[in-house]
């Protein structure tokens, strides 16, 4: 019976990466400096959590990888256009992202930000192109899920914690507001990766709601550790500028609970999430073992 | 008979504002910035060129306004974010556009970046957002349309042409060069409106491939026509700062054929497109007036 277990995460992050490559044009492909921006931005070694979470959460409802697939490549280019245009000097001004020089260091300011636009273009237009022999099932899904992703990133998602993250900068802000920044900023773009792949995936209304509880639970806990790792962790560790939050008068929620109350926030966190898959039973493993990942993960 | 004749130009224009109102958050619906700034560019008075050649394109197939008017919408919203994106101080660094401040000098570079790049989200959000009940055929023909508005705002048509178009700068450019550029920069994305209007207003072969010598016609005499105005306009006709292009060393089609030959390669292109139309008969005929105005503008 070992042909039927779920996929491993190392099984599906593998299978991102070829994936990426295919929905891109090669670096050679005119015109060349936007190509090679995009594809140095989206090749940096990032962790792939949003992809392998979009896959997993479709996996658990019984969705094959052909539907998936392209929504996982989509999320994985949204959150990397979201990084290079929050990197640009207008923004938070990083030098540093996974350990390399930031897109806008390497190919300048004006090809940074078409970068982003153009990883930003290209994830909507995957998800538009599909096989022209699709039934009408699998295309009412995959529009569903599309949608999903449009509110996600939009001005009530990521966009807008993006802007409420700028505007925080140097402010006090309590533990209510610094929950609906992160929500928004980090938490509707995890929780569309989970949604939209248990929708392509076919889920029912229950295990969609099991899901959103999970997927709640997991978008906190990960801006949580993020702030604690920016604490604890050095450049190093993190491939990025470390104590930059703390620098730039950030609240966190390490200077909102110190550390230690940041600490057992995750755990509660990760035992929330858990809690949410219960009743998926074996085919939930792959989401529990992501919900654990992220709380001990430690860059 | 005077119910069957189809709409102005004035009257699809008129339709077209209270569209765009609706597919967007208010100004006050959090975060307020960001929606100002989107409503502040969106409105800014433009001449909504584009969400009428869609409209056109549509009735010219006999589409109905429901299924067109959303990506109407959503090809403004893009000029409107490649706009936003170019003015900015790392692109071409405009102060004026439409004779008011760019977004960045009204709310600053960080939240100008962020409205474009929501613009360009909600615009592809909208048209994933269809309703439940619409069938197949419609869903169908929605997907196809975004397909290829994807295709026409990627890294081969508007962010392809606006990356040739910052390499181009003070350089020699042959003519040959200079129309991959404007095809991709202008031309890919009113070729979109009208490919993606009449795909929406569920045309057949036959006109789609009149429709395409067209609006091949009208994207270059866009750029030409604008061309000609930034030499002989003043920043008061235009709403933005006038002989920019020679300034910055740009190669335009008066400085490659001069003031009369590129006054000729218009009026051509306008017979071109007219010609294209001849087939359609009466129903063509807003989209021959498109192609009038645009030759024969003023601003």
């Amino acid at each position: 019976m070992t042909t039927s277990r779920p996929s491993t995460l190392e099984a599906l992050r593998a299978e991102v990466e070829p994936a990426l490559d295919r929905a891109l044009p090669t670096e050679s492909a005119w015109p060349e400096t936007i190509h090679r921006a995009v594809r140095y931005s989206l090749f940096a070694g990032g962790k792939r959590i949003r992809p392998v979470l979009a896959l997993a959460a479709g996996e658990a409802v019984g969705g094959g990888r052909e539907e998936i697939m392209p929504l996982a490549c989509a999320v994985e280019m949204i959150h990397t256009y979201s990084l290079v245009h929050d990197d640009l000097p207008a923004m938070d001004d990083d030098d540093l992202r996974r350990g390399k020089p930031t897109c806008h260091k390497v190919f300048g300011e004006a090809v940074a930000i078409l970068a982003g636009d153009a990883l930003l273009t290209r994830a909507f237009h995957l998800l538009a192109a599909m096989p022209p022999d699709w039934d009408e099932t699998r295309i009412r899904r995959r529009v569903q899920a599309t949608a999903v992703l449009g509110e996600a990133c939009g001005t009530t998602g990521l966009i807008g914690g993006q802007v409420m993250d700028l505007e925080s900068e140097g402010r006090a802000i309590d533990a209510g507001s610094l929950e609906t920044l992160h929500r928004a900023k980090t938490g509707a773009l995890l929780s569309a990766c989970v949604r939209g792949g248990a929708i392509l995936g076919g889920a029912g209304e229950a295990s969609l709601a099991l899901l959103a509880r999970y997927s709640a639970a997991i978008g906190l806990a990960f801006q949580v550790v993020d702030d604690i790792l920016d604490t604890t962790e050095g450049a190093e560790q993190l491939g990025k500028t470390a104590g930059k939050d703390e620098a730039a008068g950030k609240a966190t929620y390490v200077s909102l609970h110190g550390l230690e109350g940041a600490r057992e926030m995750a755990a509660a966190l990760r035992e929330e999430a858990l809690d949410a898959l219960g009743p998926l039973g074996p085919r939930g493993e792959r989401l529990a073992e992501i919900a654990r990942l992220i709380v001990d993960r430690h860059s």
